[in-house]
């Protein structure tokens, strides 16, 4: 059996930015500065700190944050907008509207309005639907940052069993799509699955995506599998039982450290594509 | 055992048709006939008859069929024109390309140019997204009518494996993504699935979308499988070998006479229903 592997989404992430940053250079010699506005409404202190982290990596990295802070009593058709304006903003190359926003607005249609060429977020029906049919350039980025790591390591996806369990919008439903157009053998779990521990004894490939800590045990797992940690819960652990599964598998992402710190790149990485076509076009 | 059972599609095709008319009927007495445009681009045969079919069934129905036929020399240009003066026409509800067009057009654009409104085919990333995503009004034809077949005889989909063999934009992932939205665990195989018999045999449904002539054999299927046979080949034979499946499933859809007569009808509803929906407006 090959070493164990632990799959550094620091490493990823590091090489990610890093030409990312020859990138920004280039376009700042033709006079333009990538920038990605976020919306973030209301207090949630979580949200608070993950649009900060968002913001703090662009800066880092010579992208613009534009950051608009929203009051929770707005309506949606304030949010609304909010988002045309920046859709029309020729200064603005990508949308990030923090998930959630207060119950009272419609969050589905707020992501709705976002414009396709601006969905570095990747949350849009439309660019979901492109991505499942192959042509989408901005995937959601937990998926996009999963398939980053599949690369780096250079794990075969073609052929093999993948098990995604979790089917969200942006993360179990794209993430299946991203591995089916890579060839693998999909299966969607979530939590009407009868069998889900029959199911994952046979995966290759395990993407967990559901949001309960701790819920993937190894033993549930085929030997030699390769564990995608996505799941990021209180008390900063993941959706994967890390001591028993990283006992079974061949490969595994740690949390924290793996999927999360590419997700952010996989960002930063969509605001500087979406800058760079304003260039080509 | 129960008996087994024939989902016979042309009970289903005239239960749907039956109910059209009477909201067809209502929509006359407001002084709107649903219209549906189709495009033939070329001389294919096949796509002849179907798109004669087609649009034969509107005329039954009392739908306008309003028939396009453009020769196989015009650009991707002069189509995309074409669709986007019936995106303009109010007097137009639906409209469907026929597949394929020759190959010097660019298909997929032309596709993506029909407006989501119109698109009673089903055959845009933005209504795949939609449905998949649970708000999609309508789905690609031939999954809508296996929906429609699994509803009408009660099959059970919450909690059972469905396995999907097939990924096409209009057929495979498009009912994975309604399966899904079901609460079936989805599998989705195609041609690099390597252990295709072992997903099989533990698979409670069966969607045979392949385009392979009795491809899906009898013993590799659970005992009691829902066969729901969407292949459609020369010599009037679907994706499944239907001798042996009969006798291993519970129930089965026969080719001729399964999926295709649903089919049709789903293209009838989803133009009356955009036609009603003018008036909701």
């Amino acid at each position: 059996m090959a070493d164990k592997l632990i799959l550094d989404g620091k490493i990823v992430s590091n090489e990610v930015k890093m030409k990312l940053k020859d990138r920004v250079d280039k376009l700042a010699d033709i006079g333009i500065t990538p920038c990605l506005a976020t919306i973030l409404v209301g207090e949630d202190p979580s949200s608070e700190t993950y649009v900060k982290m968002k913001g703090n990596a662009c800066e880092k990295l010579g992208i613009i944050s534009k950051r608009i802070h929203l009051s929770a009593d707005i309506t949606t058709d304030t949010l609304l907008q909010t988002i045309s304006e920046l859709n029309e903003d020729d200064g603005v190359h990508g949308i990030l509207l923090q998930h959630p926003v207060p119950d009272h607005i419609d969050e589905r249609c707020a992501f709705e309005s976002i414009a396709i060429e601006k969905d570095v977020d990747g949350v849009t029906s439309l660019g979901y639907g492109q991505t499942a049919f192959g042509f989408g350039v901005y995937p959601s980025c937990t998926p996009a940052a999963i398939m980053q790591i599949i690369d780096y390591f250079d794990i075969q996806v073609e052929g093999k069993n993948a098990v995604v369990v979790g089917r969200s919008p942006i993360l179990g439903k794209p993430v299946s799509a991203l591995l089916l157009n890579r060839n693998a053998t999909v299966t969607t779990c979530h939590s009407y699955t009868e069998n889900l521990e029959l199911h994952l004894s046979q995966a290759d490939i395990v993407v967990a995506a559901v949001g309960k800590p701790n819920f993937i045990q190894g033993s549930w797992l085929k030997e030699g599998a390769v564990v995608i940690d996505a799941g990021y819960n209180k008390g900063n652990v993941g959706d994967v039982d890390y001591e028993s599964c990283y006992k079974k598998a061949s490969a595994i992402t740690p949390v924290p450290g793996g999927v999360g710190p590419v997700t952010i790149s996989m960002l930063l990485k969509h605001t500087v594509e979406s800058a760079e076509r304003t260039v080509k076009i």
